[in-house]
Parts: C-alpha cells; structure tokens; sequence
C-alpha cells in the first residue's frame, strides 16, 4: 500500500504511453482528469493485489471509444459516482476498490481519477498489461470471467448496463451505443471478485508503468551507455529498426484506426525498409518484408531523441522513430491468448512467435 | 375483464393492421407467436384500465426493428421471462400486467403472446392508439413519462437495461443495439404504475382493434349498403382516394423504411393522382398535389374489394388501393402532440390540419 499523486501521475502517464504500443490514445488527456481529480480530492491509495481480499468487489474503470475524441467530449467528473451507482446496485453489494483494465495509454489514467473521486483505493494490476482495441482483450477472458455486468455512461448522464452472452457481443453492442453517444463514454466492466483478479491480473503494472516513465525522463542520465543502450535495456526491449517516416496510411473504420507507417532505415538501417500496421494498436511489424514483430509482444515507437512514445495518432511524415518490440505478459503467449489477440486474429498473415525468437539471429546479423 | 383466446386474435390481427397506418408490421407473424402461446399456456385475461390498482407495475411489451426480420429471425419465446426479470430486479417489485405499447402492427400481437407465456393479465389499452416508428412517440411522453429503465433482450439471450435523460436519447441508443442485434429484438419500456395508465393511454383500444377486424371480416355483409358504405362507416374514416398504385419507391435508411407510392385516380377519383409518403407508417397524402391528410391522423390503404389493410411492405404496382383516413387520438391533437408526431417532425411540409377539416369541402364536391 502506497499513496499515488501528482508526481506519479507524470511517471505513470509516461510509462503507459509506452505501453500503449501506438494506441490506448495519448494518456495526456487523461493525466490531466487524473491531476484534477487529486487536487480536488487528494492522493489515491495504491494496493498491491495480494492486498485484496477475496471476495471484495473489484471494478475495472476505463473510457470507451476514440481517445481523440475525449480531448474534444471530455468527461464532466461524475461519471465514476454514476458507475458506482449501477454497479454497486447491480451487486447489491459496495465497491471495495477501482483498477484500470488497460494500462496502456489513456485508460491508465481515468481510474485513478475515479479512484480520488470516490475515495476508494486502486489496484495494482490490469488486464493486459499492455492496450488493445477490443474489449474482450483481456486476460480473465481467458479465466472465464465475464465483460458484464458492463455499465456505461455517457457525460450527458445517459446510462446502460449490458448482459450479454459473449464477451464479443458485449463488445458489439457496447461499441455500437459509445459510437451512438458521440464516440466516447466511461465504462465498468470484467467486474470481480478479489481472488479472480490475484489469479488472472496483469500484476503490479502500475509501479511497472511509473518505473518505466521514470527512466524515460532520465534517459539520458547514464555514463557508461548510450541513451539508446539505456533505453534498450531498462525497458528489456528489442531494437527492431530505426527509420524516417516517409508513409502513413490511416483508414477509420467501425470505430477503429487501421493503418500502416512506412520507415526508410537510417544509422545501421540504412537502405532497410520497415512496414508497421496498426488497428489503434501496432499489430506487426516487418523489415524488408520480413515479420520481426507481432502483437500480442508490443510494438513501440519512440522518438529517436528523447525516447518518448508515439502513438499511431502522431505519426507524421519525416519524423525519426525507433521502433522497439517488447515481450507481452506470459499469460498472451498461450494458445488462449494468441486465440485472442495473436496476428491471425487481426487479419495479418503471421503465426505468433515469440519476439526474442524472431529477432535472436537477426540481432546477430546485425550487431556483427 | 374477459378472456382472449384464438378467436379474439385473428380479429384483433385484423383490425390492428388497419391501425398500423401501412406500418407497424404485417401483424401476422406477431400472429402466430400469438397463437403459439396460447396453445401453449391457455387464455389471457384483458383488464379494463380501470380494473388496474393505482400502485400497480404495468409494463409494456413490443419488439423493435423491422417487423420484417421478425419473419426470418423469430423470438424463441423466453424472451419475456427475461424482460419480467429484469424490470422486476430493477424496481424490486412484481409485474401486475403486461400492455401493448403500440395497438398497431405486429406489437399489437406480441404483448398477448407476453401474458400468456407469464400467466399475467394484459390491458386494454395503449400508447398510440396506431403505429409510429420511433419510441418516445406515445401518448405517456406528454405525461412525462420516461422511456427508460427500458429493458431489451434479443433471443440470443443478450440483455440490456437504458436508462437515458431523454426519451429521444432511448430511441438512438437502443436503435443502436437493435441494428447490431440482427435488426429485431424484445423490449419492455415506458413502465408506469396504474394511475400513470389511466391518465395518459389510450384505453380500451384492443377491444376497439377487435371490433374493427370483426367488421372487415364482414364487410360484405350489409343489406343496405355498399362494402365500402359499410366499411367507411364502421371505420369513421373518410375517404381519400381510391387508385391503381403505378410507382413505389423505398428506401431503408438508419433501420427505417422511407418511401413514396404514387397512385393513378380509378372510379370517381378517374383522372386524378394521389401520392403518399411513408416512414413506416404512412405520413402523409396528398390528390393532384393538395395535402389531403397528415400524420398523426392514420392513413390507411386498404384493397378495394375485400378491404383488408394493405402495408407499405406489401405496396405493389398495379394493385387498387382505398387510402382511408382515420382520427387519431384527441392527445395527439394537442400542440405537444403534434410537436411529438405532427408533420413537420417528420419533415412533412405542412401545418396538421385535422382530417374532417381538410376534407369538409372536398367532401361535398366528390359527393356532388
């Protein structure tokens, strides 16, 4: 148990536009809910999940829809009392403590202001680890656990609650009500129980999103490496290519960005080519045509300089961008979970392998 | 208080697809779910409104979509159990009857079907008074009464509960959900407690639809009068035009059918044309381009020879057609009745000007 503020927030917001790996929008939105949230109502307590007990009633928080859109259709701060409402009616029972689903991106952000808001404690873990464009995306889909209960509600006041039968249809039918209220509103769902969440959760990854931003804003505080070899290694990440934009193609569709950015190589790239296509997320990435990354490992893309991420929303034609793999969280290195968020599932033509698979000779071949 | 059984439907059908005003639905799907869930579960019991305790729950029943689809992908006949479940968790409170939100079309037919299968008791009585395609246009929005907590199911088994800040807001969303659904789902909304019922629906308006199927199904039976006398009189309806169809447009847009039929004059009305435009439901008729009636009185089509009501579905070129039209319900012809179903809400260019006033003087000069 520790207190997060506004210090943290900054790290957090940095570290989840990693995690992001180019989509779960722009976290800055969300940091400043986040910071308003704490200043009116103070620092939020952080609770390691062995913390929890297991039959409390844990709510995930997240926004569905666009993130661009929230920048423009913000919230008006009394979402998060109106999902306690639903949810704690539904249950009969009260909240013990809010979680982000998604800690990657802009959903890192939302339930810690709830959090404030409602005075109730946050968890230390997600469902993904990481973000992905669909809500069933996560891991206690593959525990069984149910999307609804889902409650929804817009800044209007509207509210919904889904039941569905599917994890998919309650992303089917939750997308087409968000898209109805103008392409942005703030949810609860994967609603569990203590024990569920200590078994299937993406444990700790809020520390691990604020270790990660730390190191970011001191990257380049390191005497005996490279702000790149810094980077590389506190991230655990893989160098898949280094490159200028020269090409992006963005189509939005149903809701969702698709696209691909084209990079010419630069430094030890040099008359490489590297092809990334993204639905929100970075879904795979090649060199010369051949597959170097796939999802479910995240594909990030960091500014050459200054290391900070760049999500899909913020590819610009001439801009020098690394491209970094990182492995994904074991439980998506299954068959349930490359079932659910592996290349095929998205359309690319790529079985999963396992990133540090892939690029073991090719780091050779290019190191030597 | 009386029993309905098999033979009180086949009438009820009949005249409710009259009252349907060329939408609403072919009632005869609706007809055999019917059917089938009195052979099932035995006779219902139709309440006068005034037989209905003030404190009573009294919830609606109707499906949502295009009737159509109801053909091709039909209830599996749980639906309501779910809907009785989930209204009665939300208020904590047992339904006392069901109702037809909607005495025109295929929802006149579906509450039947609800009562049987639950063993509660319908009332007689409305919130229209005919068809309309868009929820929040019943009679309970000028009493106030909210649309939601509004609980859909599809026959899937997936369940929604609305809760929305404006009626019009409960017709996008759960449009929304109905389209993704597959285009027809079940619905219970608009529930009210007894006092609600008496003061604001439309009341006795079954045993009215039952009447009326009664007398088409025996149109030709009348000593001293023509069918069309007889049909005429027992409808209080004025005619309009009678004509060949020579030109049908449609158009399906946002899950609405929008169209025109174009009619060429036969007998007396030889010589002249006569259009009518639909959404759904008829809205509007205008004879060698003067308006003749609009929405909400009911213009109904009906075949010259046995004068069943034809659908704006069913519209085909060279069938004659009687256009009819009918007095709509006193609440209707209040500015906030028209405001809700009046021409113009529609896009109709023109002021509503009750039918027996339009046709005053037309009247006279057909006659003479």
């Amino acid at each position: 148990m520790r207190k997060i503020g506004l210090a943290e927030i900054e790290d957090i917001a940095l570290g989840a536009a990693l995690l992001g790996a180019g989509g779960g929008g722009d976290p800055y939105v969300g940091k400043l809910i986040a910071i308003n949230a704490i200043r009116e109502c103070g620092p939020v307590t952080l609770l390691d999940p062995e913390e929890i007990p297991d039959d409390a009633l844990i709510v995930p928080i997240a926004m569905m829809g666009a993130p661009t859109v929230l920048g423009e259709k913000a919230i008006n701060g009394g979402e998060y009392e109106v999902l306690y409402n639903m949810v704690s009616k539904f249950y009969n029972k009260p909240i013990f403590a809010f979680m982000p689903i998604e800690a990657g991106g802009v959903n890192s952000m939302l339930p810690i202001a709830a959090a404030a808001r409602l005075g109730l404690p946050l968890v230390d873990a997600d469902g993904m680890g990481r973000a992905f464009p669909e809500l069933q995306m996560v891991t206690f889909t593959m525990g069984g656990v149910k999307a609804t209960p889902m409650a929804l509600t817009d800044e209007k006041g509207n509210c919904v609650i889904f039941d569905t039968i599917t994890n998919k249809w309650t992303e089917d039918l939750a997308r087409a009500v968000t898209m109805s209220c103008g392409g942005s509103v703030s949810i609860s769902l994967f609603c569990m129980d203590g024990k569920t969440l200590k078994k299937y959760g993406v444990k700790n990854i809020i520390t691990y999103s604020e270790k990660l931003g730390k190191a970011i804003r001191n990257v380049k505080e390191c005497t005996n490496c490279t702000p790149e070899e810094n980077f590389l290694n506190f991230t655990e990440g893989f160098k898949i290519f280094k490159g200028k934009i020269t090409d992006v193609l963005r189509e939005t569709r149903g809701g969702f960005n698709y696209g691909r950015v084209v990079l010419e190589g630069i430094a030890e790239f040099k008359g490489k080519k590297s092809e990334i296509i993204f639905q929100n997320e970075n879904l795979m990435a090649t060199v010369d045509k051949k597959v170097m990354a796939t999802t479910p490992d995240l594909i990030c893309l960091v500014d050459t300089e200054a290391f900070v991420p760049v999500t899909t929303d913020a590819l610009k034609y001439g801009k020098r961008v690394m491209a970094v793999g990182l492995k994904c969280n074991e439980m998506w290195r299954t068959p349930a979970g490359i079932e659910l968020v592996g290349p095929r599932y998205f359309g690319c033509d790529a079985d999963y392998i396992p990133i540090e698979e892939r690029l073991k000779t090719e780091e050779i071949s290019i190191n030597v």
